[in-house]
């Protein structure tokens, strides 16, 4: 098990961060899982692991289907009705939820490669690959329950060999 | 720069995946970043930065922060105002958005810590931490805007070296 990873510190080795009230430097989360509340947790696997390629750790039917997302990332996908159990009052309302879900790549060719992937795969266009006035290029999709996905390539995004994010 | 992070591709060595149509093996997004939309950006920056020692990259006073979330992973707290542009016709509702940020740790103690250290930053406790049926430990909070965050020990929960999930 790697670890580090589950109890890596983006403030560590560089500061101790803020301290709270006493002398105790915080050590932020990290995150290791995206979950989304979804309709119909099939639909979301013919989605994401068969039209989108995702490798599929595990799947319970009707409940829950978690993928492989990124480096030490997992994506979870669940049925929306049972989250208020555990989440609260949580769920879909009349306008998509107010986030997206972002790959950063290394070229704008890759953003149109994705952009046209998620397409074949089902998902809907929101934004086709644009040139963005901040100088990079992005395209938008919307999965099946209207989660956005933003295809992104920032010229001077990087990532360090230990993890660390420059360049926005 | 971390190249194979920005194209890192959780299926290859393992399989090609599935085939889309032609035999062109898909390649999955990987998740490098999260987009939150945030009413208050400055809030967003107290609560993540000040109160959650998260590391600042960027911030644009009114629009958007961006923080270190984990290894080669963005997040960024966006003035949910300025996402239709971009993302088209999301926005807060008047539930909280079906979805959760994870943190999975590597005992149950850690998920106490995170609990206690999210309420002290300003979090709104959603629930404490629990003993759940699938036989680990969870606690969750919202953030200022209602957002989800999950504090988990699944004891079987393992990231390897090469950034593969398994044990969900």
């Amino acid at each position: 098990m790697y670890d580090d990873l589950l109890s890596w510190c983006p403030v560590a080795g560089v500061s101790h961060g803020p301290m709270l009230g006493s002398m105790t430097p915080i050590t932020p989360p990290s995150i290791t899982a995206l979950t989304l509340g979804v309709r119909d947790v099939q639909r979301s696997r013919d989605f994401y692991v068969t039209g989108l390629g995702f490798r599929e750790i595990s799947f319970i039917p009707g409940e829950i289907l978690f993928v492989q997302a990124g480096f030490g990332l997992l994506l979870a996908l669940w049925n929306v009705e049972s989250m208020p159990g555990e989440y609260g009052q949580v769920g879909h309302g009349t306008l998509a939820p107010p986030l997206s879900v972002g790959h950063n790549t290394a070229s704008a060719e890759e953003v149109s490669e994705l952009y046209a992937g998620a397409l074949a795969a089902g998902a809907t266009s929101v934004s086709a690959p644009t040139r963005r006035e901040w100088g990079g290029t992005s395209a938008c999709v919307a999965d099946p329950d209207g989660f956005r996905w933003d295809f992104v390539h920032n010229p001077s995004f990087a990532i360090d060999d230990d993890g660390t994010v420059t360049g926005v």
